[in-house]
């Protein structure tokens, strides 16, 4: 019997007590200096030497983290931007960070129709084994401006696998309003697509409420937030913007049900680079850039756990 | 000085003579034999066995297609679906194309925000010179859902390469209307995203009036055809639905501009697989696939010639 992804999400985020989501997105131009010179000397073309850096920065990283977070995840452009070679580093990423007993959710925004949208499904749902497709994946995010029955294939593989999707419902970009604001019959867009994402997700739902169709909903407007989880009860949110992009404590707290489940919250360049910038780059040298990484992680627990109901979760009891 | 994408895809259209545009859709199950013994004798790993199989495969679809039609388009799910190994023969077969003097539009439906959409445009596209970027595609398939602020940095360096990229206006499924057609002041979505697409295409054309910012429009709906057209007069289209998803020579007319030029009219499945359904199944045998290919792509050439401002094309004047 396969076990649902919300099931294995929520089991993975009471073990750690935390809904801390680390973002991998390594950025070539801010590596650490020790990282990138034993990528040079062991690659010589350039796209393999970004992908050999990228994958023991975020090995490094997965190795601070997994003892804190219950999940990550990684950025697929980043890998893209270094062709076959990048995309094979976040293959091994992904399957490194499983066996590190991470739930790995896959930023790749993925959408299209019919078979199409299958083939995403497959090559990236993994879900509970991670040898069930060649991206080990538990949970990919996805665009839905295709349409409903673009989904559908998604939410099949899904289940059959103990995946999740997040759908992209309401995103934090200046821009975004542009279309996902525009209202019709008293309805946004971004409230239609959450309509849509409530429905699939409550068709089948486990003992906590949840079911495995997520939503990514941005964290820059807390208003909305509360509404988007009014809107869709049954449905594991994906909040990012925490951090680097604006986004406080306080402002994600109506991600949450009362429990401290339903949500992530995602921090990518204050974790990965907190060497580099923002309140912890003064107190370790680049070398120490681990240090780094956990410190930030760590205050970002406690950040959560002080101003979320996150700091209500209980320990599994097992 | 870098040759913009429309004057590229406009003087390969009319050296051709033709805008059909042969979509690359393999798939495992349909492969003729022949390609995959070979495959499988020479690989035992499975995803490497299809990765193998989909480079001989489309490599031999693009020396059929090549003297005869003036572009493919790639499908990235389902070389994704066989992972690393599946990205590497995407990037390898992009590259042969290329070689053999194609456009290469990568239909990979990306979109994401900022610095990570950036990522995407680095990734996929190369323009001009085919070098540029790892993926070496021309243009790219684009996602608007996320706002008319994410497709910047696509269009930043889509200019810079002389690339293109083709934003999802509207597609044929049978959920397409769930979002696109929702009406606001006057305005369904598709509308308000062509608008947006018209806007920016406009800001730069070329000698026939069009820019690098086309749209992908799905053509069994020939009225909206029409009317999107009328909305984007600067924008190049890129037409899926002719052939196995039901549309005709008649249905993407309007497509067009009066010398023909304007649009690209895809076709994937009706010409990969051509040898096993259709109305060439019954003339070929399946090891003479490639003769199928060649007829459906002829036939293809011919049906647009007699039913589109397509026949008035003329061979450009070097």
């Amino acid at each position: 019997m396969t076990v649902p992804f919300p099931i294995r999400l929520h089991t993975a985020i009471r073990r750690k007590r935390t809904p801390a989501l680390v973002g991998l997105d390594p950025r070539l131009d801010w590596l650490p200096d020790d990282v990138l010179r034993r990528a040079r000397d062991e690659h010589s073309d350039p796209q393999a030497v970004a992908a050999a850096a990228f994958e023991e920065f975020c090995v490094r990283i997965i190795d601070v983290v997994a003892p804190l977070v219950p999940a990550v995840k990684p950025q697929a452009a980043f890998f893209e931007e270094y062709g076959p070679d990048g995309c094979l580093a976040l293959a091994r990423i992904m399957r490194y960070a499983r066996s590190q007993g991470l739930i790995v959710i896959c930023d790749a925004k993925r959408g299209d129709i019919g078979t199409t949208a299958e083939a995403y499904a497959r090559a990236y749902l993994a879900g509970e084994d991670p040898n069930a497709a060649p991206w080990s994946a538990d949970a990919l995010t996805v665009n839905p401006y295709l349409g409903g029955d673009t989904l559908q294939p998604f939410v099949q593989v899904a289940r059959a696998r103990g995946a999740g999707i997040y759908v992209l419902v309401r995103t934090s970009n200046p821009g975004a309003r542009l279309f996902q604001d525009r209202i019709s019959e008293g309805q946004t867009v971004y409230q239609a697509v959450a309509t849509g994402v409530e429905q699939l997700a409550a068709e089948i739902v486990d003992n906590d409420g949840y079911g495995c169709v997520g939503a990514v909903v941005g964290a820059t407007y807390p208003a909305e937030l509360a509404e988007l989880r009014r809107l869709m009860p049954h449905s594991p949110l994906l909040v990012p913007g925490y951090g680097s992009q604006g986004g406080t404590a306080a402002d994600v707290a109506a991600a949450f049900d009362d429990r401290g489940l339903g949500a992530l919250v995602n921090n990518s360049r204050g974790i990965n680079f907190a060497y580099r910038s923002g309140p912890f780059a003064g107190q370790f040298s680049p070398w120490q850039w681990e240090a780094a990484v956990e410190a930030a992680t760590k205050q970002m627990i406690a950040d959560l756990a002080a101003h979320t109901p996150a700091g209500r979760l209980e320990a599994p009891h097992t």
